[in-house]
Parts: structure tokens; C-alpha cells; sequence
């Protein structure tokens, strides 16, 4: 029996998608010529929905459609069609800050929950670049820019309260997508769960050991109370290297459709614990003079260039921006007002650090020992040698969310994870 | 010119309300006989409303409806009349754990913005009580038990995500009240502003000083950060002890229309922090043969209890009705898991502890540094007593604020306090 959807909903195809473009203004002057010479391709190979890429003689265009269910499972697992608003709303809110980061929004379709958007050329998914050994050299610079622009932009530093909660409130209804999060990320590989899948037999001991770990048991609770109850910023909530589509000079966040107001160190987890993934995964990635030193040292680099460059951003928008209602600027105008305010900007800061070095290492394990993997580690077909990169994640997630306390600079984070590397 | 008020809405009078009422089933059977054996006052000595009590032969209706402005400015500060409906709401959601510990809610009226609820009788304002040196001895375990199941099931620990964000989103619409209390208690005491008024010329060095006192303009903006941001719990959001009605034996919570879903230390340090302001201004009371030293003695011990017995409960439901998305039960079901569960509970209420304390010196020090003050101190005739009074219950609320971490025991702040009162 096929799921309920809407009145007026219907999974676009190649036909319907002509037509419908036609009728757009902005996407066919895009697409340029008629719908007759418009090439059509489904390339949804995400888990959730339908994306096709329109080719017309003067451009292109990008379709993504959410079905009423989860792509990758099938109609055994219903998903709300809602998601696709909340990606464009995502879109919507963030555009007049980091707009040309994202694509550009041309239109949404409520009805068929449906979003038209920029096609991105010649971008390529960032985690495909990675697995080929691809540096990034604009990346740090510019995904720290997105995150200190789109953090610090949608939080009390920046809004008035009433601009926040009205946000909170709009968010707060897609419960769906949190709840995965939730489930997945924060639960599931830490019990006995149908869903759990891991490199085996390799990997038993390990899954074993850490669903006996009090400690680390404990650490992910409390990031999971924090997940639920910090409404710090409007985040993407699955900002990966499979979110951020890259050329050698520009960067794209896409697929926000796990956004709601949250702690802001999700989102820089997301990102930090991504780049560590690809890191311990690229001895499985070496082959004959290719031996992936150099770019691992790169990874490593980026990262640090990613938490220092956002750093660093947040600080200066916090310091030259700040018109919202936390820390009112009123309290703190004289001189000595303004140095003891830039102690405690540090502060939050070192604060934000270990929530993200926290979060981070939730993803890690997650994609290890969880539902959803990555295919930096999925595509190492020795599963001896997959499993030894798998353990090295592993462990290093485990210090950095139990023992965060211990890494104060992200420095420490690229010293511990050579250190786990080598052993 | 008179404020645009919806359709349908007009302010009660006591002709009006005779036939709305009598059009109340249940309320006019409360009442028995006809209107015309009713009788009618106007009470609404608070802020913001007005308050109806009516009496009939067999029993008496309250009747409390918004005014489209604060009361006590007039039309100058116009105000949402929202706020019965969020005030109904908390009664509402509230109620199966905690009903018979509020009015007992008959009908709320969207249309009028009027709440109909029972009439408590023969209660009287808990404050007014404490200010003639009257003991309520089962305040404390009552309270205590109001506040545990309130926040506790309201919580992430009690509530799946999705209750939780529904909740959340519903009560984020009540901005206006939380902008009160975000400018009245977390900013404005600290900065020159034209609301703040404080016992003149005995106080102008303190309230300098604190002005001055960055460590303390610090602390107040991480609470009013945490206000912002920490959804924990749908709290009342103005606890004081004039939002609690007594007699010997029984005590009732009213007057929620600041609640949202917000930070549970928020709940617990107003009663704390209410509790410390009637103790400072209990000299300002003593009279010939009523020296207040047993009464000062009792506040403290009834303060002590409030925590205890808070903290005891809240643990006791978190052991036995953990039902939420929170701490999952699943990954704690081992004895090692419940023992390492049972510390980290601990841990949880010291965290709270502390949010407790940085917020009840908040509440202290706008009553008598910023716009609205509490008559405990207000009704102290002689201002150089009421000012000694004051400064203490200031210093005493700056030291809480700054140096929380020192106060790890609900018997150091009580010890303090009598340390303060002697000096």
C-alpha cells in the first residue's frame, strides 16, 4: 500500500520536470532554448530523496524532491515530505549572510515539496575528492567563514530574542530529522540496536567494548541533553564532507535539511570529525607511489586552519556585530568593560571548542559503528585494512569525547590524531 | 487613543461578568443561586491584569483576564494580551502532574483573554503572609514537589524530542514576557537605565558599584545567556513568593503567564532568591516583642528544606520514570551503568545547583536595584533600615552571583546569609 501524501503531491519525472521548469521564469531563462532540448538526470545517490540535473544550452538547473519516505530503506521507513521546507527555509534565512555559499534558492514548491535551485558545476561532492586524494586549498577559508557567519548570525549575539524564538519556534517542528539524529548518532551505537552495522568480524571486540563504556555511555548522554536543549544558533545539523560540494576555489553547503536551533558545536563537530574520518581513512585509500603522507598532513592542516579561521571570524563578528540581546553591549562599553568582555568572548570560545571536539567524535563512531556510514572507510575493500583505519577513528573519538577536557587547542586534536595514526 | 484590541475582546466589568458567567455551567453551579446573589470585586492588585473574585451562596470563581497594557504603567506600555492564553497553557499542560497544587482551571476564554478558575480560599499571598512573620509549614515539601514534577516532566527526561519541541515551539511565541524579564533582570539593573529606582541616597554607592563591577556584569550575562538558550524544562518564569498562594496546610502556584520552556534553575533559584529577600528584610519588620530572630531562623530552614526536598524528588523521579529521549535508560540498564547513572544524576543537580544560585541572586538584586521591588522591602518605613536591610540581601546576591562555584551545599548559602545578616 503506497504511503498518503498530500493533495497535489506527486514525485516529479523526467516529463512532469519539463514542464514544470518551463513554467518558471528564472529557470528556463537558466536552462535557455525550450524543454525539448533539456537533458534530465536523476542523480539522487544521497539516501533520502529525488535530485535531478536539467541541462539546457545556456545552463543548468538542480530539482530536489523529497519523497514521503527514506530513499535508501524504501517505504518500509516513512519520512515527513516537510523536510524539504525546512532545507529551503535553512536556505532562506542564512542567504542574506552566506548566500553565495550555498546554492541559490529559485524557487520552492510546497505543494511538491520541492526545491529549484542553482545546478553546481563543475563541484563535486567534497568526500569523492577526498577518497581520490583532491586538496581543497579554499576550503578552510571558506567553510570557516560559513560557519562563523551562519553560527554567529542566528544566535543571541546577533538577534533580538523575539527574531530568535520566532526561528526556534519554525524550527522546532522538524522533529523527524532531529529524532534521526538523536536515535542514530546519539543512542544506537552505544546499545545492542537492529539498525547497528560494522566492519565484522574485525571490529566485535570493539563495538562490544564500547557498549560497555560507562565513560564514554555518560559523555554521549550529556551531549545528547545538550543536542536537545541548547537552542545556541540555527545548524545545518549533518554538516559533512558529504554536505559541501567543492571546486579547488569555491565551496557550497548543501542538504540542510537537518536544521533546527541547536548547539552551534554541532555543526563545527560535524565538519572537524568528517575531516578526521578522511584522514584515518586514506591509508586504505595508498596504492604504489601514492603513499598519502603528504595528503594526511593536509587534512590535518585543514582542520586546524578550519577551527582557527572560525575562531578567529566568530571573535570578529562578535566584537563588530553584535546587536542582540545576550552579552548586551550597554554592560560592557568602557574600557575596562570591553577587555573583561574579550576574556570572556575566549572563554566561550574554549567552551565551543569542547562541545565540538565532543560532537565530533559522536559523528566519528556513529559512521563506524552505526547505521550510516562514510565511503572514505566503505570503499577500502580489505576489511583487515579498513578496520585497522576504522579502530584508529574509533579511539581517537573515544579520548577526544571522554577526556575532551585534555584538548584545549586544536593543535592537540592534530598531535593525538598523529599519535593514533602511527599506532 | 486607545490600543487596537481583536474583535470580540472588550475588559470585563462586574455587570458583564455576571451573565458570562451564569452562562458557565460549571461556574455557576460553583457559585449556586442566581447572578443577582453574586457579589463582585475587582482585586487585580498585581501588575498587570485584572482580577475578578466572585462569591455566590455555595463557593466563589476567580476570573483573571489580560488588559492589552501593564496595569500598573497604563496604555504607555502595551503589552500582548497573549499572556492569559500562556498562562492557561502552563496551567493546562501542567495539570496532570501538578493540578492540585494550582487553581483548578474551569474555561479559558481565547476570545476575551480571560481565565475562569477556582477561587482560593481562605489563601492568601505567601509574601504578605511572611511580611506579618506567619510560618507556612508545608510549604517547603510542597513547593519542593511542585517543582520537581514540574520540571522534571517537562523535561527531556520525561518527554520523548518530539513532546518536547512541540511544547517548546508553542511557548516560544510568548516573547513579549520573556523580553520583560530578559531587560528588567538580566540588563538593567547593571546599566544606567530610567526603570531602575532603589532607596535613594542610602544605596546610590552600591548601585554605582555594581554597575561597575564587571565580574559581576559578567556573571549576569552568562545567566541571561543560559535564559536565552537552555530549553530544559517548561518553567513558570516568576516564582516570587507573590506568585504562590498559603494557608497552614496547603499552598498553590499562580500567575504563570512568563512561562516558556527555559533553564529549570530559573524556577528554583526564584523561590531561593524570594526566600533570601523576605530573610534580609525580616529587621526591617521586628517590631517591640517581635524581634524575628525564631522567624529568620524558620526562612532559612525553610529554605534549606525547599532545595532538599527538590532535589531528593527530582532524583526519585528521574530513578523511577525516566521515560524521555534523554539519558536513555537502554544505555545505562547494567549495574555498572546504573551506579556510574546514579553519579552522574548527582553531577546533574550540582550543574542545577549552581544554575539556582547565579539566578536567585539575579531575582534579588533587580528587586531592589531595577524597575519593580518586592514589599518586603518596600513596606519598610524608615529608608535608612530599609536599606541596611537591601545591602545586605545585595551583597549577599553579588557574592552568590561571582563566586557560585564556593557554594556547593544549599547549608553554605544559608550559612552566608546569617554570616551577611550580621554584618
Amino acid at each position: 500500500m503506497p504511503l498518503k501524501t498530500p493533495p497535489g503531491y506527486s514525485p516529479l519525472n523526467e516529463a512532469t520536470l519539463r514542464s514544470y521548469l518551463a513554467a518558471i521564469p528564472e529557470a528556463a531563462a537558466t536552462l535557455g532554448g525550450g524543454p525539448a532540448q533539456w537533458t534530465v538526470n536523476e542523480v539522487g545517490d544521497g539516501n533520502l530523496n529525488l535530485v535531478f540535473l536539467i541541462e539546457g544550452p545556456n545552463g543548468g538547473i538542480c530539482v530536489k524532491q523529497a519523497l514521503p519516505y527514506v530513499r535508501l530503506v524504501g517505504e518500509g521507513w516513512p519520512m515527513t515530505l516537510e523536510r524539504a521546507f525546512f532545507e529551503q527555509e535553512y536556505i532562506r534565512r542564512h542567504a542574506p549572510q552566506v548566500g553565495s555559499q550555498m546554492p541559490r534558492l529559485y524557487r520552492y514548491d510546497p505543494a511538491l515539496y520541492a526545491i529549484v535551485m542553482e545546478r553546481l558545476s563543475p563541484h563535486i561532492i567534497m568526500r569523492h575528492g577526498m577518497i581520490r586524494g583532491q586538496r581543497y586549498p579554499a576550503f578552510a577559508g571558506q567553510i570557516s567563514d560559513f560557519l562563523a557567519k551562519s553560527l554567529f548570525f542566528t544566535s543571541d549575539l546577533a538577534l533580538s530574542a523575539d527574531e530568535k524564538k520566532a526561528m526556534m519556534a519554525a524550527f522546532a517542528a522538524n522533529t523527524e530529522l532531529c529524532k534521526i539524529t538523536e536515535d542514530l548518532i546519539f543512542t544506537e551505537p552505544y546499545i545492542v540496536a537492529e539498525r547497528n552495522r560494522w566492519t565484522k568480524p574485525q571490529l566485535d571486540g570493539i563495538a562490544a567494548e564500547f557498549r560497555a563504556d560507562i565513560e564514554l555511555k555518560l559523555a554521549v548522554s550529556r551531549l545528547k541533553w545538550k543536542f536537545l536543549t541548547s537552542a545556541e544558533a540555527l545548524i545545518h545539523g549533518d554538516l559533512h564532507t558529504g554536505s559541501v560540494m567543492v571546486t579547488e576555489t569555491d565551496m557550497r553547503v548543501i542538504d540542510a535539511e537537518f536544521s533546527f536551533v541547536g548547539p552551534m558545536g554541532f555543526d563545527t563537530g560535524a565538519v572537524l570529525g568528517n575531516l578526521l574520518l578522511s584522514y584515518f581513512s586514506q591509508e586504505g585509500h595508498a596504492g604504489a607511489g601514492d603513499t598519502r603522507d603528504d595528503y594526511e598532513a593536509w587534512i590535518l592542516e585543514t582542520m586546524e586552519q578550519v577551527w582557527i579561521g572560525f575562531a578567529a571570524k566568530f571573535l570578529d563578528l562578535w566584537r563588530s556585530q553584535a546587536r542582540g540581546d545576550a552579552y548586551p553591549v550597554a554592560l560592557f562599553a568602557d574600557a575596562a568593560g570591553q577587555k573583561a568582555l574579550s576574556a570572556e568572548r575566549e572563554a566561550f570560545m574554549a567552551r565551543l571548542f569542547q562541545d565540538t571536539l565532543g560532537f565530533a567524535a559522536a559523528k566519528m563512531i556513529r559512521r563506524i559503528l552505526g547505521l550510516a556510514h562514510v565511503i572514505d572507510l566503505e570503499h577500502i575493500k580489505d576489511p583487515d585494512l579498513r578496520a585497522r583505519c576504522e579502530s584508529r577513528a574509533l579511539r581517537l573519538a573515544r579520548e577526544l569525547m571522554v577526556n575532551t577536557a585534555r584538548y584545549q587547542k586544536i593543535g592537540d586534536v592534530s598531535a593525538a590524531a598523529r599519535a593514533t595514526r602511527k599506532s
